[in-house]
This record gives structure tokens, C-alpha cells and sequence, in this order.
């Protein structure tokens, strides 16, 4: 008997119909296929389903919110896949007011688990873009960054314990709120970031933070890259670890956002060529001042050329508005290549400096660089200059990503700083990954999922 | 040939002779074997030394700091291991101190690690008794907690990237300082605390953290564990992350000292029944301040009784002198048993409650119960009474650790918080472990190791 008709006989309640949404991403560069769409309640639903996989042989595809960027939901060729997806799977199954923990289930979508616990007086810090359609059990499995990795780290930072379900349709169990815990091999840190491939996150246990009791942020004009770290320190050696968030902007974020909106009040009489939006939450002071004294202190020093203080929280999300829509500029515009890149904080200077160099001996482009910086983590956007047409310049697309991607190899860096690998980064994980580790990776998957079931060639490729 | 001759022939330069040292252990319960002890220089040593015992399925035990509790660097029984030290291992190989990372090989003991980050202006906040021994490489092995946990995060949380060798000799090259770093699945968190039983960690690359600008300390007397609880929620609300530690302590604690040393003041006329030792380091404000408002708070709350708050370094030192010195005095009074136990954190006053009732069902008892209440990780440790001779409770230790475990499992916790599984808890991670994970450890053990080379009989059973 085949998976479907296994499924369609034995757990008719789970499926679904492959709707298109199923199938898309959002850059629109693949387009996945699925035999059936599986849509389980329980994490024994998830086993059940599993088991009839593996004893068929059937791929399994993973589906969260479906905003990953690198491929890792779609499935274009090979043997159709089921698409397992999570969106049932939503229930905040236990709240922990006294010591900030929560319980989720894998599919509750980010922005439902900030209100939760908002509600509680505490706050799950993982905050992106997508917030409003991520789940959590693809934030996890893909180890998600986003603006608040510099104060509370990346997701797997965020996570107590998880439930899990392996290819086998063995259930782990390790859903423990607990701050301490030697009992064996950290599993959940091996299936977090493993996208999918070693297993299903069915739920995870979830640390909460303690609300700031007052937030503010501030817009910073810098010199230079440089003086943009050299800010960061200070704002880190005066306010410790109430900086929140440190974003830098570079001016073609500004340019795109007048050309092809979204339409926003920017408050500079001429954007920038960079600038830093700092994010604070005190437990005790007031932000403003704390921002005010940092910029004067700053000034002096000749770090920062201007800036602008939030005065209200509306102007706060103003300044938010700005660096969150970038992305959608972007977007709009269309990239030639876009790189998710990390490389050593001290470096970013001499990355960015570098970096355009290399490239123009390619072509003409703008470059549209911005990110987090204090994790060594740009975005780094490379598009058509103004006037050209799209499709002409659709074909510098590898050149210029080797060029990125060998570059920050160069620097020591990671071609995949928060995206994950997906099925676009394969080759680049096997030629700027390390052998050794690529090796014991292999080892791992063919030992958790020796049918290779699970998310098939993704991070690694399905025929070695 | 033996893995010995080969050793002999290929490298007698690691060959040292097998000291006693390398065959105790700290509490004197078990005592080790050795073929020879191999003590490598560089991690292609390493790797070389893996490669022989693997071809001759020689077991290893990797040696570091020979600190640990749980009986992971001693096997007893068996085919006789080369123990391999990592003592000559010990260079800091990189220090950059505009980003706060530093690269040191597993053999660095951890005092001197806190020098040459304190030489650059940063800490590296693992902090635990046996500092002045314990080496790099053991700590992550087993991924140490210690008293700054509740700020900074267990050992693993400490590491940005690691250097290991697996069994087969192939070296694992993850000294990245990136701060996000999607490539691949982590096998930095699965080799942190698998107790040399995965790989051989031979460098890390550690998280330095901003130096408070000041540091402060306050002990305060509290009505109950409750209390101790409420004010660690009152000082986290007040003070943020500026709440570096957070220590229970029990009267019995000093009792024992006053028993039998070592003698050292303590700032009470009659030492309470529960008081609370809390370590502030603040990038802003008086730390003294901070805590006689808090005490005022939580005075007028009716939190805390009592309590002293230290009014130089010379008095902050002397406060942690009297909880550093709490396991020397219980090593001299001779523990039936000591047990390095979690619960979550809201039920450790129910636990703390509900323990001695079970105990006095077996005999009377002294129970000294102390540690990092804010991890929810407790020290909980029995001892005859006062005037019984030693050798008539011994009888008692098995009973006793079966009760206490058995509770803590009732209570969802874990019976190894800090301190690792090592040979002496394999039985009860086998008894309270999840059977999901347990059998994913198996499968991930015979991939990585499938000679059972790697500590054999350490976490997991040599012979399942």
C-alpha cells in the first residue's frame, strides 16, 4: 500500500487539500509539489503519520508558516512528498506566570505567543518580520534570529525544552521547564536548527523575559560603519544589556523606500548614508535620557553626526516602521542576489568596504546593506542600478553571489547567519562548510532518519 | 599490535607514566584504570592517538581537570583505557578584545582563563569551587553551571564555537566567533555536555562579557524558601539583569562550619534557618544602594528579617568565602549521600517542604540543602546526625538517594542538574530519562563512535 492510500484508510481526518498556498514561498523562486497535505491535532498524530512514511518510504515536508526564504518548505522533484503541516497544532498548552515559561505547540504563530505572554507581564523576545505568519516550530527548526538577538539571542536561546518526533515515529519527550539539566546528549539543541531534517518539533517550552519597565529608541546618523561599532560599545558600556536591538541602516534603504514606498516618514531632512536604530529596555531610568546622554557623549567623541530621540512610543514605532519595511522595499524593487551573511563584529567595516569593490568588477549595482550589527549580522541586498530593467540583470545572479559568498569566507564569516541552509545553501554548506562536521552530520541523519524521510535535500543533499 | 605498542612506536613522546593522580577522584568513591596515559600537545596528536585506539578498539577516557563528581574520568572495570590528558593543551590561541571572544585549548584551567580575559578588560562568568583545577575542555564536556547561571547561562551558553576530534580521529573545526551561524546542524551543543563520550573537545571559542563597572553582595535572612523566592522575583523586577547570583543557604551549612571548619565569620549573632546570598554587578548605579532598597522593599513586605549588605569588596568576599566553603565543610562531616538535583523553580519550596518527611520515613538525618535557587538547582545533601559514627549510615545511601530521586522525578526535575550523568547516574538517566531520547542517544553514539571507544560506560551502559 502507498503512504496516501495508507493515510486515506487509516487517518482520513488528516488530510487535506494541496492548496496553492501550500506550494509557494515568498520570493517566488520555487514552486514545491505534495502528494497530500497532513494536518495532525496531537503529537501522536504526528508519530502515526510518521511511521506510515517511514514504512513506505514517503517524504515528509515539514510546514510551518511557509516564510522561509531558502527553500527549505518546497519540495520541487523527486518522489512527492507529504506535507506535514503544523497549523492544527496551535494550543498553548501550559502558562507559567511565577517562573516565565510557557508551553506552545509548534504551530502557534509567533505574534499569538508575544500576546500570550504580554498578557502574563512577560515577553518572548524572538521578534521578525514575519511575526505575523512564522510558527514556532518553524522559527525552531530553522533557529531563527530577528532584531533581538544582540540582548536575548537566537531562538534556540529562547527554547527550555522540546517535544520531537523522529522519523520513526519515536516520540522525545523533553519538555521540561527547567533552567538546569544534565540527563544525557542535548537533543534539542541537534533538531533545533536542523530544519526539519532529524525530526518534527511538535512543542517546545519557551523562556519568557522579564518586561522592560520602560522602552525607547533612537535613530543615529554615523560617519561610517566603523563609528557605528564603535557607537555600539559605548551604548553597551554605558546601558549594558538594555540595548535591545542595534540595526544599521544604509541610505539605499532610504532611496528605496521614496521610490516604491511603503510611504514613511523618515526624520531626516537628508537620509543618511548610515545610520543605527537603537532599541532600549530599562528595567529601572528612562530611556530617552539614557539615549539623549548616548548621543551627546557620542557627538563629543565624533561617533555620531545626528540623531533623533523617540519622545513617545508612537515615535518609536515610527523609527521601527522605517527599518521594517525595508525588506518590503526591497522586495518591490527586486534583488539581483540577497545574502543573509554574518562575519566577525571587528570585520563588518572591512567587509562593507571590501565588498563593493569586488562586485563592480562585475557590473554596475546598488548595494543595499543593513542589518543586525551587533551580531555581525548584515543583509546584504545587491540590485539593478536605477533605470535598468529587471530581467536584464537576472543573469549576474550566481556571479554575484559567489562574489558575496566567497568573500565572506574570506572574512571568516557564515553564508548562512539566520536563514539556514534550506535547499538553496546546499552547495554552498558543502564547498564553505567544514568536511569534518559535514561528515558527522551525515553520520547523524542516516542514523535518526536512515530512509532519509525527513525533508529530504535539504542541508544536505539527498544523494551524497 | 596493541594500541599501547603502537603509541610506543608511532608517538612515545605523549607516553607518561600513569600517576596516581590520574586514578582518583575527588569524594574517594571510585578508582580508575589505566594502560597509559597519553598527553597530546596539538589536536592533530589528538586525532592520531583517536585513530590508533579506534583501529585497536582501545577505549579512551579523555582527562581534564579529574574535578568531576559523577565518576565520568574513572573506569573501574573493563578493558583497560588509555587515558588521554589534555593537560599539555593549554594556549589561549586567539584573544580578540574589541569583540569579547577568546580561543583556548581544553586544557586551560579556568582560573587562568579568568585572568587573560580580566587582563583585557572582560569576564568570563563560569565560576565554581573547583576553579582553581578544572579545566576548559571538562567543564564544556560536561557542561558545568556553577553560581552565574542565572545571569550568564550554563557552560554551553558560554561557548560560540568548538575544535573536537571524533572517534575515527576526523577533527571537527567550529572555532567560530559568529555570533549567529546557521550552517548545519550544531554539533557544538551536542559535544557540550556528552561527557567525552561523542568527541574529544581539544579548543573552544568562548563569549567574554562586558566587566560590571561595580560589584556588590548582600546576605539576607528570609522566613521561609518562599520567601527566598519572592525576593529573587523582587530583586530581578528592581535590578534587573544586574542579579549576577542568587544562593540559598541553609543553617545547617553553617553549623557545619562552625563544626568543623574552616572557621570563618559570619555576619549573623544566630545563623538563620534560610538565608539568601545575592551578588550584583551593575554597568550603572551603587550596587550597595540597589540592595538597601531592596532589603527596605522587601523588609516592609515582610520577605526578609534580616540581613547585611556588604560594604566593601573585602566583606563581598567574605560573604562568598562562607557559601564557597559550605562543600569543604560538608566534605569533612562525610555526606550519606549528596544529590545535584532541579525542580521548577516554582516548586522548590513544596520539594524543600516535602523531602525530610520522606527521608524521616527512612532514619533521622542533618539535611544541608543550599545552592542556585534561581535555577531551581539545589544541592540537597544528607548527613547522619550529630554524634552517630559515620561507617553506621553508610548502609543508608542507597535508600536514601533512591528516595530523593524518586521525589524529584515526582516533582518533574532532574536528578542531574549540573554535575552530568558520568558512571555513577547511568541507572537513573536509564530510570528517569525519556525512553524516546534514550534510544536517540543510542543511535547517535554507535554513528559518531561505533567501536564504543569514547569513555565507554560513561552516560550510556558499554553493553546495553
Amino acid at each position: 500500500m502507498t503512504c496516501l492510500s495508507r493515510l486515506t484508510a487509516e487517518m482520513p481526518h488528516v488530510l487535506r487539500d494541496v492548496e496553492d498556498r501550500y506550494l509557494e514561498e515568498p520570493r517566488g523562486h520555487w514552486r514545491g509539489q505534495a502528494l497530500a497535505v497532513a494536518a495532525p491535532t496531537t503529537t501522536q498524530e504526528v508519530a502515526q503519520i510518521l511511521r506510515i512514511a517511514n514504512d513506505t518510504q514517503t517524504p515528509i515536508i515539514p510546514y510551518s508558516g511557509g516564510t522561509g526564504l531558502v527553500g527549505g518548505q518546497v519540495m520541487e522533484t523527486g518522489n512527492p512528498p507529504i506535507l506535514l503541516t503544523m497549523e492544527r497544532m496551535t494550543a498553548v498548552r501550559a502558562m507559567d506566570a511565577q517562573a516565565g515559561t510557557m508551553v506552545v505547540e509548534a504551530g502557534a504563530i509567533l505574534e499569538n505567543v508575544h500576546g500570550v505572554a504580554e498578557a502574563e507581564g512577560w515577553i518572548f523576545p524572538l521578534a521578525l518580520a514575519s511575526q505575523g505568519s512564522a510558527r514556532i516550530g518553524g522559527l525552531l527548526a530553522t533557529n531563527a534570529g530577528g532584531v533581538n538577538v544582540i540582548r536575548y539571542g537566537n531562538a534556540r536561546d529562547l527554547v527550555l525544552g522540546i517535544e520531537a518526533v523522529l522519523a520513526d515515529g519515536t516520540v522525545i519527550n523533553g519538555l521540561s521547564a527547567l533552567r538546569k539539566n544534565n540527563m544525557g546528549y542535548d537533543l534539542r539543541h541537534l533538531l533545533i536548527g536542523s530544519e526539519g531534517t532529524l525530526g518534527v518539533i511538535t512543542a517546545a517550552t519557551l523562556r519568557l523575559f522579564p518586561t522592560p519597565s520602560a522602552t525607547g529608541a533612537g535613530l543615529m546618523t554615523v560617519p561610517s560603519p566603523q563609528a557605528a561599532l564603535d557607537l555600539l560599545r559605548l551604548a553597551q558600556s554605558r546601558i549594558g544589556e538594555g540595548v535591545s536591538a542595534f540595526e544599521l541602516i544604509n541610505k539605499t534603504g532610504f532611496d528605496f523606500l521614496a521610490e516604491v514606498g511603503p510611504d514613511l516618514r523618515i526624520p531626516f531632512d537628508e537620509p543618511p548614508e548610515w545610520s543605527c536604530l537603537i532599541d532600549l529596555g530599562l528595567s529601572h531610568g528612562t530611556p530617552a535620557d539614557a539615549l539623549e546622554s548616548l548621543f551627546e557623549e557620542a557627538f563629543e567623541a565624533g561617533i555620531v553626526t545626528d540623531g533623533v530621540v523617540a519622545q513617545s512610543e508612537a515615535q518609536r514605532k515610527e523609527m521601527w516602521a522605517v527599518r521594517e519595511n525595508i525588506p518590503e522595499a526591497n522586495r518591490r524593487i527586486g534583488s539581483v542576489s540577497s545574502h543573509d551573511i554574518a562575519v566577525p563584529v571587528a570585520r563588518l567595516p572591512a567587509f562593507i568596504a571590501e565588498a563593493p569593490k569586488r562586485l563592480a568588477e562585475i557590473n554596475d549595482f546598488r548595494i543595499n546593506c543593513f542589518g543586525h550589527l551587533g551580531d555581525g549580522n548584515l543583509h546584504y541586498n545587491v540590485f539593478r542600478p536605477k533605470g535598468e530593467a529587471r530581467d536584464a540583470f537576472a543573469g549576474y545572479r550566481s556571479a554575484v553571489k559567489t562574489c558575496v559568498h566567497e568573500l565572506v569566507h574570506e572574512f571568516g564569516g557564515s553564508v548562512s547567519a539566520e536563514h539556514g541552509i534550506g535547499r538553496m545553501k546546499v552547495a554552498d554548506l558543502e564547498r564553505f562548510g567544514d568536511p569534518g562536521k559535514l561528515s558527522a552530520m551525515r553520520l547523524i541523519k542516516r542514523a535518526l532518519d536512515p530512509q532519509n524521510i525527513l525533508n529530504p535535500g535539504a542541508v544536505l543533499r539527498a544523494d551524497p
